[in-house]
């Protein structure tokens, strides 16, 4: 395969930029426009804001309020050169990314390639559930809840209705939380009038955790305070409980209990995903590339992993800091300062993780924060969660109609979204 | 196969409604409550506003903007049993019809299913371009041509590039028109942006009209407008010029001429949809069910047909009404009348058509609306055709969310939803 068409030759260093989640994204955005060419590749053409896929995993939001063009902003930026590519390999004797769309060369490689769902194994569970890491997967679930829904009409017996409507989730963290609240929301408030011919209250929703506790990102009282509130939603959480097995229509527990669903959500964990080219000494725990206080890869000067992908282990994290956004922008903007730095030949300075807290959202006025020290819960941690979300989206478009969505929803108890859109054809 | 379950038998006559397009959701929210049983059935759980689709092809709204979930319409109606069915046939002896959820005796029943792509028996073009008749087609197109101009940035010729830029659009009626000027709106103010590598100076819009000029629902002279207005931006109008064959790289033209382009959109005509169980003889032209003026479908007492799928033929239409949103709606509340003058023994109202007039909007400011006997064009007429598609609109929120849309992208000369958001596993 031949060159990427269409990156001129330059004399500044060329940085090659794999994946625009939080990492990449913001060290593209900061790094100095006259001293680097950027490349930046992904999959998709646009970033997309995970912490809010939940809603539209359950019909509250539009695939686009949380997603925004890349190529809307690096408008007019000449020095950056956005692709849609698929990294194969780094070839690093050679400085060359191999992809999908052709080679380049690179004076600077950062992998931002972010997490993917870890099955721990479980083939049969991969086959028959559901994941939650994109866009397109957030969209998957929405259709594949709202068929089963539609489907329950068209059986006789309570038994075949329930297991339709059943929906198990595993994992207890933000994202197995925020599904399972979202869902017995949508419950208690909207199915029940969409559906008159359905009794959802023979509707399970189950939530997995494998750990002693959900929410371990917060402290032991707020994670209980969540417990709490799940219950009262009618949400049926399991500690202490994992799931071994499933069929597509039955899930086997660990505790030796079996529940009938044809929807189960998978959310218990992540690995590092993987570009080939660096040997089995550069991995750490789940596939994660280890790096230095520089977010450096081991044994290579010019590479530098950062966000979910890298594990730097320092006196304060011994297994590596959290997977989550902060982390990946906290190393996305340090970078952006340290690949200057190694420019102007300046000592580069390393990465301390600033914990701004943690928080989860389970139900209308239902969440739980910590911030910094403190901790919140109820109306006043869900209004901080909602205002911290809102801020942290890019673009004011998005935040504008993602306030109007919220907003909407709050007063009319509803999400308005329950369209089975499907690809053509299907 | 069975009786298509939880329809429970009534007292009440059933009304089977097939289609929830402009006729079928007309009549089935007209439908008296309390005296008859309503079965609604569609391929798909919403109603979508077939007239703004162009917009969601354009990346200007979400599909969401202009889809309505049905069972939101429906909500806590209990004489109204809405199902996702296709369906096969429909047995006129035994007063049944057979969907692939099952089968289901009517007392009445009511085709409006629409109409569908017609390609006149050109089976290349068919296979090789794209139609727009539902939201899934509208999506495929903005992914198309997205994904169009992410891969020209892969090759290196100038031909290669502009073979993957343009784009030739074929029929000048509404959808062809407003698609066009759309793209003509696109190529001005966002791809140069959004593209500073490629030049989008090469990229052609054609536009091609078997017929001897376009919109032939307006005037002369609004149509001489609209296509002045479509020249100013840049379209290359073709009239008295039919595509001929199209092998997915070169677009055939009857003047003998040939475009590279990679892109075809088809929006030359319709045709009726059908459903097995009427003789040839119930058919008039382009497969359309013969009504007589009270919608009945010829030799039955018990079926009626609107909207689109029919052709009524009166002094006034020898060829029966245009297949036009506000025929459909008017047939369907009419019929809702009817079947309860029916119940009532009453004599059947025939049906007239009040024409309201026609609009198109080319681009920016640019439209023209013939209102009963009034004629508009430019600023104002762009700003009449953007209220009353406006009001037009199912529901307070999607009127809302439009609303932001449209007055984002007008001051921001910018359509936001630029996103190739890919089936999963694709």
């Amino acid at each position: 395969m031949g060159k990427i068409a269409n990156i001129p030759d330059s004399n500044d260093p060329r940085v090659v930029i794999i994946g625009a989640g939080f990492a990449g994204l913001k060290l593209a955005r900061k790094l100095h426009k006259d001293k680097f060419q950027v490349v930046l590749l992904d999959r998709y053409n646009y970033h997309q804001f995970q912490p809010l896929l939940y809603q539209v995993a359950t019909a509250g939001l539009e695939p686009s309020a949380i997603s925004f063009p890349l190529r809307k902003i690096f408008q007019h930026q000449k020095h950056l050169h956005f692709r849609i590519a698929e990294v194969k390999r780094i070839d690093t004797d050679k400085n060359t990314i191999e992809t999908d769309i052709g080679n380049l060369s690179y004076d600077y490689v950062v992998v931002a390639i972010g997490a993917t769902t870890n099955y721990f194994g479980l083939q049969n569970v991969e086959a028959n559930s559901l994941s939650m890491k994109s866009v397109p997967d957030a969209l998957y679930i929405r259709n594949s809840i709202l068929q089963h829904f539609e489907s329950a009409l068209n059986y006789e017996t309570p038994e075949e209705i329930q297991h339709l409507l059943n929906v198990v989730i595993v994992g207890g963290g933000p994202t197995g939380v925020e599904l399972a609240g979202a869902l017995a929301e949508m419950k208690k408030n909207i199915l029940p009038k969409d559906y008159p011919e359905l009794d959802f209250s023979i509707m399970q929703i189950h939530l997995y955790e494998a750990g002693g506790r959900i929410l371990t990102s917060l402290t032991e009282k707020s994670a209980a305070k969540a417990l709490g509130y799940l219950k009262t939603l009618g949400v049926q959480v399991h500690l202490n409980t994992a799931v071994k097995d499933y069929d597509g229509q039955i899930v086997q527990v660990s505790d030796g209990s079996t529940v009938n669903s044809r929807t189960l959500i998978w959310a218990a964990g992540v690995k590092a995903s993987t570009v080939l080219g660096f040997s089995v000494n550069a991995y750490g725990a789940a596939n994660r590339l280890i790096v230095d206080e520089f977010n450096r890869v081991a044994g290579h000067e010019d590479i530098f992993a950062i966000g979910d992908v890298c594990q730097m282990i320092t006196e304060d994290y011994p297994r590596g800091h959290p997977q989550v956004a902060q982390v990946a922008i906290q190393q996305g903007r340090l970078l952006a300062k340290n690949l200057l730095r190694l420019q102007l030949k300046k000592p580069l300075s390393a990465f301390h993780y600033i914990d701004r807290g943690s928080m989860a959202t389970i139900g209308r006025n239902l969440a739980v924060a910590n911030i910094f020290k403190t901790s919140w819960h109820g109306f006043t941690a869900w209004a901080i969660w909602s205002f911290v979300h809102l801020m942290s989206i890019v673009g004011v478009r998005n935040r504008f109609i993602i306030f109007i969505n919220w907003a909407w929803n709050y007063v009319t108890y509803d999400q308005a979204l329950r369209l089975l859109i499907k690809p053509k054809g299907k």
